[in-house]
C-alpha cells in the first residue's frame, strides 16, 4: 500500500534521475497508483522530443491504468508540442484521479487541470510542491529570466587557495568532495570553464557515479574565453553520451549564457577559473555558490576567488547561506565542509514563478 | 544522591573555572560526598600560593567531611609546597575514600595514593581521566615539553582573507564565533600578538563573557617583536584583573616561549597576526589551531595565513581534525564552522604522561 504522498516523492526521485533531461524541459516523475494503493506503473521524462512521463508511466502500466491515480510532479501538459497531450492520453487510459505538486506556468502548456476536471477526473494540485520546484529550480529559474541557472563551484583550502605555490592542485579537497562535486555536475546540464584551466589544469569534465563509472547521458563540455585551444586537451576528447564539446569565444559571461540557453541549456555548472568565476560574479550571473573547505593549510599559491570588487569590509560579500554539511573524511582525508550559498543573482529566484514568459516542453 | 562519577563531573566543571589557575599549577576541582551520596562541599584550586581543591572543600564541608568521599580531578599531593600536603588535610578531616581522574605525575607531589592507602583511606583512580586530561592538557605539556601549550587561532573568510583590500577587518567571523573566541581565550593564559598586530589592529586583548563583562581573572596580554610600541595602543592600557602587558623583544618563538614559561605561563593563545603565526609554525611551536570559516567573500586583501613552507601541494599542510562544528548565526551573520585541527607540534602531546619530569604546584 502505497500513499499518494510516498508516490510524489518517488515521482520526484524519477524525476530527478542525474542525467535526464538534459535540454530545455522540466524534470517530470509520475507514478500510477491502483484503486488499492498499489503502484501500477512508474515513468519519467528523458528530454525534448521523449515521451512525457505521463506516457511513459501508462506504457508501463497498461490496462493496469484504469481507474488509477496518477500522481505527477507538474500539471499534464495540454498541448501538442513533439508529443501529444498528456491529458487526452491519461483520459484515454481511463485515468481516474491526478495527483500534481506543481501547476505549469507556461501559457502554452497550461490548462491541463481544467481539461481533465471538464472530463470528470479528480485533481489535486500542490502537493510536494515545494520539493518539486527544487527539482526544477534551473527550468524555472530558466523561465523567469531568459538565461540559464549558474551555480558557481570553488573548492579550496582552509587559507582559500587552490593550488600550491608551484600551481599544483591535486587534489585539495577530499574523495567525498568531489564525489560529492559529480553529484552536482549530474543536476546540471552544462560544466563551464575559462580557457586558462582548460590550457593549465586540463580537466576531463566527465560526471562519474559513485563507482566512477562514467554516466551514460553527460552535461555539455562548454569552454569560455577567446584563446585558440590545443587540440590534444583533454576536454576535447569525444566521450559517450556528451555532446561534442563547445567553445564559446567570447569574454562576455551574458553573452556566453544565452549561448547556452538558445541551445537549449538550463543549469551551469561553472568551474574555473576564478578569474572567470569572477567576471560572473560582477556580472549578477551567479545564482548559487557551491564551496568546499578542505582542512588543509598552503600558505601560499593561487587564491580560489579572484577580485569580485570589494574594497573594504563594509561592502563583502555575505551571501545568504543555504546549507553547511560536513562531508565525512575517507582514508585520512578531510572532513570536508561543503557550504550552499545564494548567489549575487539570487532575488531573481524567488520571482521565479510570478515571472513566468514563454517556454514550453 | 550524587553519584562518584556524577562528582567526578561535576569536579572538572570547577576545575575548568574560567580564569583559574593563572600560572603553572594544574587545574583541580574537588567534591565530597557525605557516605549517603549528598554532597556536602566543594572547592577548586584558584593558582600558585591558594589552597589546593581538597582543602577548599574541605573547607566549605567542616565537619561533615568526617566518614566523606573525596571526590578530585588529581591524585591529592603529598608535599609540603607553599600550602601543606592534601594528604594529611584529607586524613585529618576524616575523609575515608578518596577517588581521583589522574595520577600526579610529577615526582614531588606524588606518592599521595600511597600515603592516603597506608593511613587506611580506600583510593580509586582513573576516573575520568580521559576528560581531565583534557582539562590539563596545557599543564601536561608544560610537564611533558618544558614550553606552554600554543594555540594558534585565526579567522578567515571563505576565500582565506583576514581583511579587505584597505586593510579593514572587522568584522569577518560572526558574533558566535568572536564569542567563542573569549570562551578559548579564558582557557589560557596568555594573548599573544606580534607588534605589527598592535600597530596596525590596536587590539584590547581582553577577555570577556557572554554578556561582555570582563573576566575578573585576566590572561596575561604578551606582545612581540622587537619593534617599539606607541604608548596609546590599547594592550598598554591597564585592565581590572590582568597582569602588566608583556613586551617580548624578540622574533625568535622559541625564545618567547622560554620567557613565558620562565613567567609561569601554560598556555599561549597566538593570535596573529599571520607572519608570527607562521613563525610558530615553521619552528615547530604549534599544538593546536583553531580556526573560525566565515561565510564571507572578499576576493582581495591580506591572507590569513602567511608562508609555511609549502611549495607543492604533495607538502601541503593536512593537520588531523580534532573537531568540526558549525556555529549558528545570529542576527543575519554566518554560520560559521570552527574547525579545531592539531598542531604541527602535535605528536608531543601524546607524550605527555610518559614524559614527565620536573615541575610542580
Amino acid at each position: 500500500m502505497t500513499t499518494e504522498l510516498e508516490a510524489m516523492a518517488r515521482a520526484l526521485v524519477l524525476a530527478a534521475t542525474p542525467g535526464v533531461p538534459l535540454g530545455p524541459n522540466p524534470r517530470v516523475g509520475c507514478v500510477l497508483l491502483s484503486p488499492d494503493g498499489h503502484v501500477v506503473g512508474e515513468g519519467h521524462h528523458r528530454g525534448a522530443g521523449t515521451a512525457h512521463a505521463e506516457v511513459d508511466a501508462l506504457a508501463a502500466a497498461g490496462d493496469a491504468a484504469r481507474g488509477a491515480t496518477a500522481v505527477v510532479t507538474l500539471e499534464p501538459c495540454d498541448h501538442t508540442g513533439r508529443t501529444g497531450p498528456c491529458t487526452q492520453a491519461l483520459l484515454a487510459a481511463g485515468v481516474r484521479r491526478v495527483v500534481h505538486a506543481l501547476d505549469d506556468p507556461t501559457p502554452l502548456a497550461s490548462g491541463g487541470v481544467a481539461t481533465l476536471r471538464a472530463a470528470g477526473v479528480e485533481v489535486e494540485g500542490g502537493v510536494l510542491a515545494p520539493e518539486a520546484r527544487v527539482v526544477n529550480r534551473a527550468w524555472l529559474h530558466g523561465l523567469a529570466t531568459g538565461r540559464p541557472f549558474v551555480t558557481w563551484k570553488l573548492a579550496a583550502s582552509l587559507d582559500g587557495r587552490s593550488a600550491a605555490a608551484d600551481g599544483t592542485s591535486r587534489w585539495i579537497s577530499s574523495r567525498a568532495s568531489r564525489r560529492d562535486t559529480h553529484r552536482r555536475r549530474a543536476e546540471a546540464d552544462v560544466m563551464l570553464v575559462g580557457t586558462q584551466t582548460v590550457l593549465v589544469d586540463d580537466p576531463l569534465l566527465t560526471v562519474r557515479d559513485d563507482a566512477d563509472a562514467a554516466l551514460a547521458h553527460q552535461p555539455l563540455r562548454a569552454v569560455m574565453g577567446e584563446r585558440d585551444l590545443p587540440a590534444d586537451r583533454r576536454v576535447l576528447v569525444p566521450v559517450p553520451g556528451a555532446p561534442a564539446t563547445v567553445h564559446l569565444r567570447t569574454r562576455d559571461p551574458r553573452a556566453a549564457l544565452a549561448e547556452l540557453y538558445d541551445a537549449g541549456r538550463r543549469h551551469v555548472f561553472l568551474e574555473g577559473g576564478p578569474t572567470l568565476a569572477a567576471a560572473f560574479w560582477r556580472a549578477g550571473l551567479v545564482d548559487e555558490v557551491v564551496c568546499y573547505t578542505a582542512p588543509v593549510l598552503l600558505g601560499a599559491g593561487a587564491p580560489a576567488v579572484a577580485d569580485l570588487g570589494v574594497g573594504t569590509m563594509a561592502d563583502a560579500v555575505r551571501p545568504e547561506v543555504l546549507d553547511v554539511t560536513v562531508l565525512p573524511g575517507l582514508e585520512g582525508e578531510g572532513p570536508d565542509v561543503r557550504w550552499t550559498l545564494a548567489g549575487v543573482a539570487s532575488p531573481a529566484r524567488g520571482r521565479a514563478e510570478s515571472r513566468v514568459s514563454g517556454g514550453s516542453r
